[in-house]
Parts: structure tokens; C-alpha cells; sequence
């Protein structure tokens, strides 16, 4: 198959992420059906101009005819849709998916698929502290990073379409990754910090403590207010890699615990001088 | 005293927050001197036309004459300062200072100082990553909060006139707390967020990681940037209530942790849930 505006895209799954493809594929000039379960939904990408179709059903047809699906679901979700109605696909139809974590996912659902359809997993690393359609939006993926994680049976072909539907998203930044990669990197970039923010909203319960808030304490916990069936989801599914991260960052804050402790001067202002410089690193470029 | 357009205002130390003082109060119509140690930073203040006056040197004369005193230094050295200048005051002058932690330096202050001039203890809560007078800005309070945090050396008069400051400085919400209050409110907020960031940014430093970087870890790790001077003497001024802070996080994410750990999801939604209504208290007011 081609990517091009002729392309038959179907996306199944309109929340906040499924929306934001919808949208954005639209904005671009694109064809989008969808199917999703809620008929409101449906109704708001409508009259949002977000897609040109939209159904509740699992339409024979309308999966039959797409070329490209785009699966935006919970994890658990996908794969039993996938088990469950991949009888319906095209032969030779493109399937990628939007799901933040890998291996467990890519290779059960590459295991079960049909042979005459290939999955290229991918995963679009963009904010979604808030759920459902009403949410996406076109330009959320201005500036973020959309990683195809391909295994050994995956085409070139299937690789370069996924990454040729990232440029049309509008990410800024497109990468290759393994899916044990990648699961390492969400773990400690995306997943621990989610772990960090809700313990340290849940930590201390005084009354009163809203009233003397400032920015840093509202930056680090705006992701303690989460979505808990998916992330709770995403955590199980990378369970040992998101462990390992909290017992590293535990270990290390445990650290700096008794330097301060200890009244170590020197030792405290090392890793702050430490921290400072990697920081630096991690700026947002700016373009 | 009163605090009017005539009040003869001294500023000791003009860095960011010295220095958003004195911007904040000559736009308002006061007449701010300052004494601060860099030259480079007196010109700065001049060129943006935030103080009337000032100078490296400490001059008799234009401590003699100041009504109101800020003291916008490290807390160590505002200690010092006071031991080796305070014969300089003039009888009933008033001084307060920024100092981001209060116990250990509201006592000490009051005990050594004459008995004839009142030490008022008020803490801006203002963001501060960046150091330095060019970063100072008038605006900065506004939507902030201002704590005083008088002891029972202080009189009504003082306490009245240092929440005077504050408005008149724009600061969105004024508070009196005792000094014990403050700094266990503070341990929480603002030392443990910080603590927690600059142990993130340190735990893992496999390279290429800033290349996946999203937006909550960016917004985690913003305050990992830090000025190791000034935070390692404020940790180390408030140990106790800070250490105490780190256990009890610790605690709290040792039991996501380990609901990760044996696949709870119960547990964990639960943790999530509890995280996203409480944090729905925390939310920046709009107006």
C-alpha cells in the first residue's frame, strides 16, 4: 500500500489520541473513517470536521475497504479486538497502533495476525493527561517524538509508511527503537515519573497545604491527575522495567537523603551541580 | 513607622529576588535604595530603573536614614550581616528579609539583634530557578504567595506593616504562620520537590535519553536546574522537617511499588484515584 490522500484510513478508537490522528490526517487533506463505541463521540468529530465517517458498529465493509487502520485503544482492548474480528481485514492492509507500551503488545499481536497482514507498532509520545475526543487536538504532535518500534518481522516498506504517517501527523522528531528499547526508556522517562507524581500527591494529607502552593509543586504532580485504567495498565504491561526505575531513583534519592542528613555540605551541592549540568541536556529545543 | 511613598526603603542583596523587590517597588512609586555586592548588578538596576540609589559600599549614612530594611541575602549571610552591622541601624527602623526557611534563622535574628529595631520574618513564595538580578522581574509575585511569620517578639504594628509589603508588592495571597508551621509546609512543597528532581535528573544516565524527552518529565525535572548554594544552606537550615519529608514520599512510593510489583491493579487504581482528586485541590486559581 501508499500513504497518500486516496489512502483508505480507518482508525478505531476515538479518544483523546484517536481524535488527535482523526484530526490532525483531516487537517492534512486525508480521508478518516472511524469506529468507536460512543455515539456522542461520533457525533462531536462530526461537527468538529475531525473525520468523514464514523460508525459504532464493526461495519464489514468499512473495515474491508481500509488500507491503513490505526488502532488508538487501551492495550487489553486491542488485542482482543484484534483476536476477534481480524477475519474482517483486507489482505495486505497496514495496521499500527498507538499504545505506550511495546514488547508485551507487539509480539502477542504479531503472533496471532493473520499472515497477510502486517502490524507496525508505533508509539506517539504526546501529552495526555486528559481522556477522550473532546481533548485531542491537530497540533498536539507539533514538537513531540513518534517512535516506530519494528521487530524482525516487520518490512522496510511497513517501517517507512509508519514513519511517512509521522511526518503527516507533525511530529517533529521521528525514531527507531526495539521494542525492549523502548520499554526501558518509557519506564524511566514517562511511567516513573507518573509513580512519583501520585506518591508525592498521596504522601502527606494535611489540610491546608493547597493554600501555599507554588509552580514547582503544581509542575511536579499535574501528571499525579491520571487517567488510573489506563496507566494502570500500562504500568502492569511493563511491570519489571518500571520497577527496576523505581528502585533506582529510590536508591539515589536515598543518597541525597543522607547527605542531608549528615550535614554534607559538599555532597549535596555535588549533586545539584550534577543535575544542574544533565538538565541542561533535557531543554526543549526551541525552533 | 509607615509604609507610604516616603518610606525610605534599603535592599540588601539585589539578586532575583532582591532585585524583583526593588523593580516591584519603584513601579509602584516607592524610592528603593539598595547595597549589594556587585558593582555590574548596580548598573543593571539603574539601566532598568529599579532603584534610585545604589552601592557596593555599606554606607553609614544611607543605613542610618532607612526606615525599612529588606534582606534579600543567603541566609548565613544575613546572620552575619546583622552581627556586623547592626550598630548602623537607626532606632525603630523595621527589617525583614526572603529567607526561604525560618526557624533556624527568625530566632537566631531576633536574639542577637539591638533592642531597639524589629525583625519582621516574611518569605515570598516566588519561583527562583534562575539567580541574578537580570532575572528579577516586577511581576513576579503576582498570583504568589506571602507568608509572614512572626514570633511572639513581634508586635501588631510590624505584622501589619510587613503584610503592607506584601500587597503593595502584588503578591496574590498573604498568610501569617509561625516559624515551625512555615518551615514543616515548606519541607513538603518545596525541599522535597526539589530533592525529588534533582534525584530524578541524577538516577539514570544512559545517554540519548533527552531525545525522547516528553513534557512530564520535562515539567519533573525543571526545578533539577538549581542554585547549589543557596538550596544545600536552606536544606541543611531545615534537615529535620526535610528528612522527614523524604521518608515519608519513600514510604509512599515503596507501596506503589510494590502493588506494581505483584500486578494489584485494585491497588494501584486506588492509589490513582486518590492522587487525581486530590491534586484537583492544588489547581493554580484563575482569575
Amino acid at each position: 500500500m501508499k500513504l497518500n490522500k486516496d489512502t483508505k484510513i480507518l482508525i478505531i478508537g476515538l479518544g483523546v489520541i484517536g481524535g488527535g490522528y482523526a484530526a490532525a490526517l483531516t487537517k492534512a487533506g486525508y480521508k478518516v473513517s472511524c469506529i468507536t463505541k460512543d455515539e456522542d463521540d461520533i457525533k462531536y468529530a462530526y461537527a468538529h470536521e475531525m473525520i468523514s465517517y464514523g460508525t459504532t458498529l464493526v461495519e464489514p465493509e468499512l473495515i474491508a475497504e481500509a488500507e491503513l487502520i490505526v488502532f488508538a485503544l487501551y492495550p487489553t482492548i486491542f488485542i482482543d479486538w484484534i483476536e476477534k474480528y481480524q477475519h474482517l481485514f483486507t489482505k495486505g492492509c497496514l495496521i499500527t497502533d498507538v499504545t505506550g507500551v511495546k514488547s508485551s503488545v507487539v509480539y502477542k499481536v504479531q503472533e496471532i495476525l493473520r499472515d497477510d497482514v502486517e502490524f507496525i507498532p508505533a508509539h506517539p509520545m504526546a501529552g495526555r493527561e486528559r481522556s477522550g475526543v473532546e481533548f485531542s487536538d491537530p497540533d498536539v504532535f507539533k514538537g513531540a517524538n513518534y517512535i516506530v518500534t519494528p521487530t524482525e518481522k516487520n518490512s522496510r516498506e511497513a517501517i517507512r509508511l509508519c514513519r511517512q504517517l509521522g511526518e503527516v501527523l507533525g511530529f517533529a522528531k521521528i525514531s527507531i527503537l526495539s521494542p525492549e528499547e523502548h520499554d526501558r526508556m518509557i519506564a524511566f522517562l514517562s511511567q516513573l515519573t507518573h509513580c512519583i507524581a501520585v506518591s508525592l500527591m498521596n504522601c502527606n494529607t494535611s489540610e491546608g497545604l493547597e493554600k501555599y502552593t507554588g509552580d514547582s509543586f503544581r509542575d511536579l504532580t499535574r501528571i499525579a491527575k491520571i487517567n488510573d485504567r489506563m496507566w494502570s495498565e500500562l504500568f502492569l504491561m511493563n511491570k519489571d522495567a518500571l520497577v527496576a526505575e523505581i528502585d533506582s531513583f529510590v536508591t539515589e534519592l536515598h543518597e541525597f537523603r543522607d547527605l542531608i542528613d549528615a550535614g554534607n555540605v559538599k555532597g549535596m551541592r555535588e549533586k545539584m551541580r550534577a543535575s544542574t549540568a544533565r538538565r541542561s541536556m533535557f531543554e526543549k529545543p526551541t525552533k
